[in-house]
């Protein structure tokens, strides 16, 4: 099982950095996972603005030379693993950027006619690990679970990737004493993932 | 009434365009509408992306003096109007960014005790024209109307901006002159919005 994980937060002092270390941790003393690679969207400075235009046709995005390691390591990948905290509801601009920049079509998924399509990307799975400041109930409750919604029905689904796993964290401005119980859950789920 | 114009799109020959013109001659064909600022955040280069360490405090985000002239625009209006397409079910990461960056703790918003908190942008109202290629009910059917919440819920009515207009214009990859009563619609609606 190639395993990319996607880690996508400025500040390397972070809950979401100690999330990322547990996560490598369970990996490292996982026998069946042998190949791994991460991107750190932040310390790599990529460039999540998509543009085109008349000249920079969008429909050459997915041949575009400057992301092509990235659709490489996508490629590469049969699981994608997102770290990653939720700012007003859904992901950092970072992060949905990277996948407004590689998720494209004829990469991602190729169009059948007007409103029908084929996602390019089956058989991969999804492992979502987020992190909120409120009530961890509080996105299912108050915002229909827009957040999985997004990445789940609207994104990977759509691109062929069925299996879909989320851990959402709340409270995380409590004490790191008080976060330890859920830095242990990830670090026993990637030690005990199958391939 | 003063009106800010938030517009996202990297393409000027592109339907969105096509909506901000017809926004701007409403606006210039309506008498209650006399002070009005337009932001086109890919031309002005916005940088969208939300960095915060040990030594650049998030808390202090809202006097960060890079975005101040961006924050006056905010204060400044009493109503907000974005333009922008969906992509993935939610706003351009551009857009996204905008919103990272300006709608600040102590800036947009006041934390009152752990899990409360107070709105200071009370009383301005927020109008958002967006576009999918797919149809317009989509994301009411499949996403559970994701988008909107993420915009009303979560956004602006914490920052305490309760009314919230919605145009949501489907199938943008018809031809133009399919588009055109969708574009006279904007135009109408703000030809009669009243202050």
């Amino acid at each position: 099982m190639n395993t990319l994980i996607i880690y996508t937060h400025p500040n390397h002092q972070s809950l979401n950095y100690a999330f990322l270390e547990h996560t490598l941790k369970g990996i490292s003393e996982n026998e069946s996972i042998n190949e791994l690679k991460v991107i750190d969207l932040y310390k790599e400075e990529f460039d999540p603005i998509l543009f085109f235009d008349a000249n920079n046709k969008r429909s050459d995005m997915h041949i575009d030379p400057k992301f092509a390691a990235y659709r490489d390591q996508i490629l590469w990948a049969d699981r994608l693993v997102f770290i990653y905290p939720i700012w007003w509801g859904r992901p950092p601009a970072m992060l949905l950027g990277y996948i407004d920049q590689l998720f494209s079509t004829n990469f991602a998924y190729r169009n059948k006619g007007k409103y029908s399509h084929e996602g390019l990307l089956k058989g991969k799975s999804a492992i979502c690990i987020s992190t909120m400041k409120g009530p961890k109930n509080y996105p299912l409750f108050f915002l229909n679970n827009a957040h999985k919604a997004l990445m789940k029905k609207a994104l990977f689904n759509y691109v062929g990737m069925k299996k879909v796993k989320f851990f959402e964290f709340g409270s995380v401005e409590r004490s790191r004493e008080k976060q330890k119980p859920k830095l242990e859950k990830i670090y026993n789920y990637f030690k005990a993932l199958p391939a």
